[in-house]
């Protein structure tokens, strides 16, 4: 008795500094994942939001044949143009040339573009396949003077960090030679600056939340298509993903929350002396398996 | 003292129960999201690292301007055709036309095409921007019945188990009403089945992994490419991505682990009296905001 009651002490000793360790445990768990994903919160508000994609998530609930859940509608006959053998050959030789033409371009003249032109090249992207045809997409075309240079300056000033903060002295080293830094003057001299937003969920008439299946595959599906349309018309742009600037961009913009910022295309004619990074292309023995 | 040594038991009860509490609340924590994400990793081996897709985790790391760390390389001039206005114009327009003809058709003949066709579609494809110009695609091209019959096994097998397991009965009566079930003909009619893989990872020559950043929408992009240069030659597809199917299609055709299949196409004439559902798509005021 003696004995266990001078124990007693010891035994609530051990068992307090038992369950603080279990504790700390658990509230490492839930730190855990969060730190993972938000580095940066500080910095960028609502980022995690913004770079999250629900497409995933709800991939489980969804049949993959992309008209299949659209409404019950009639169908009707479809027979498209047919070409022979031989033009189809060259058809598909010509568009080759024409699409490998295509470059990324960071100098484009502030000479302007015909707006009819920007129209039609938006109206083809839009003729892009979508997940049960949900058409997830919005295209931003930016004309504005005093928009663009406020873009620019929010880009910049996220790119400024990204060179500072994110990327390692190597990498800015490369840069500096590849004359890349964080200044965009693109993002004020081209005549149109797209912005394609994807819109992650959608409304029915119900108001009922509407799932956007595979939208950001579908949107940069429409993208691909809107490079397509460009390059056919002799306008260049690049494709960017401005890190973090979706949710100030966005704001400035004023669209609703269920669009996040996919990609940023300056759009124009490229400037007079316009130069490219020499690069090749993989072959299409590299790119591709027969079977 | 007797008091004390009287509540010892009780003291070591109480705390036992508490850690044992603790310890639960800890396997609660751990296992929570696992189950959130594998609910069928039963039936469908590795699905979660298929599905998963590592682009977000990375997008922190990255500069938003996708040829930025490429290697130093030269600077070449610049100077693609330049057409004038009225030329830009009716380009436009009849790309636009050309595009708009586009649909997703699930009734394909399994009349040949050439397979100089089917190269110059895909170099087409090859021609996308990337991120940091990693080019992560592979095109894998089936021509062989055999393995176009086993691709439709593996497909019909897992759509089958989305139709009666995943899908509401609404749903399915809505298919049924639209023709469309687990059965996917085109899978053995098609002259062609192509299967995209994105790679999700690359490798430099050092044997490091190589990050390919945004791989899925470089390789969305790219496939976007590729129905514009299906269209242009007059050949038809539908946009598929197999649900939980791409695991056991990458063991198939022998792809490596860091490839994931994004998308399915069968390619190739439309059948015969082919129908296609009777859909209209929004209008330009209903995608674009001009600022």
């Amino acid at each position: 008795m003696v004995l266990v009651s001078s124990l007693t002490p010891v035994f609530v000793a051990v068992l307090c500094v038992v369950i603080v360790f279990l504790l700390k445990s658990i509230q490492k768990k839930e730190r855990g994942p969060k730190t993972d994903s938000t580095p940066t919160v500080k910095s960028r508000p609502w980022v995690d939001q913004d770079l999250q994609d629900d497409t995933e998530i709800i991939k489980e609930e969804e049949d993959g044949d992309w008209a299949d859940s659209e409404e019950d509608v009639p169908h009707i006959p479809y027979s498209p143009r047919r070409y022979a053998d031989d033009v189809m050959l060259r058809r598909s030789q010509e568009f080759y040339a024409l699409m490998n033409e295509r470059r990324s371009v960071r100098s484009i003249s502030p000479e302007p573009v015909p707006r009819e032109v920007i129209d039609n090249v938006i109206r083809t992207a839009g003729t892009s396949p979508s997940g049960a045809h949900t058409e997830p997409w919005t295209f931003v075309v930016v004309e504005d003077a005093e928009t663009k240079h406020k873009i620019r300056e929010i880009v910049e000033e996220e790119e400024e960090i990204n060179y500072k903060q994110r990327m390692g002295d190597k990498w800015v080293k490369d840069l500096q030679r590849l004359r890349t830094n964080w200044v965009k003057e693109y993002l004020d001299t081209a005549p149109y600056l797209i912005l394609v937003f994807k819109q992650t969920f959608g409304m029915h008439a119900s108001g009922r939340k509407k799932t956007h299946y595979y939208n950001e595959i579908s949107v940069s599906i429409a993208c691909g298509i809107l490079l397509a349309a460009l390059q056919n018309v002799g306008l260049v742009t690049v494709t960017s993903t401005p890190l973090n600037c979706g949710p100030q961009l966005r704001l400035l913009l004023r669209r609703p929350a269920n669009e996040k910022l996919l990609m940023l295309l300056p759009v124009g004619f490229p400037a007079k002396g316009a130069t490219v990074p020499k690069l090749t292309r993989k072959s299409l023995d590299d790119i591709t398996v027969f079977i």
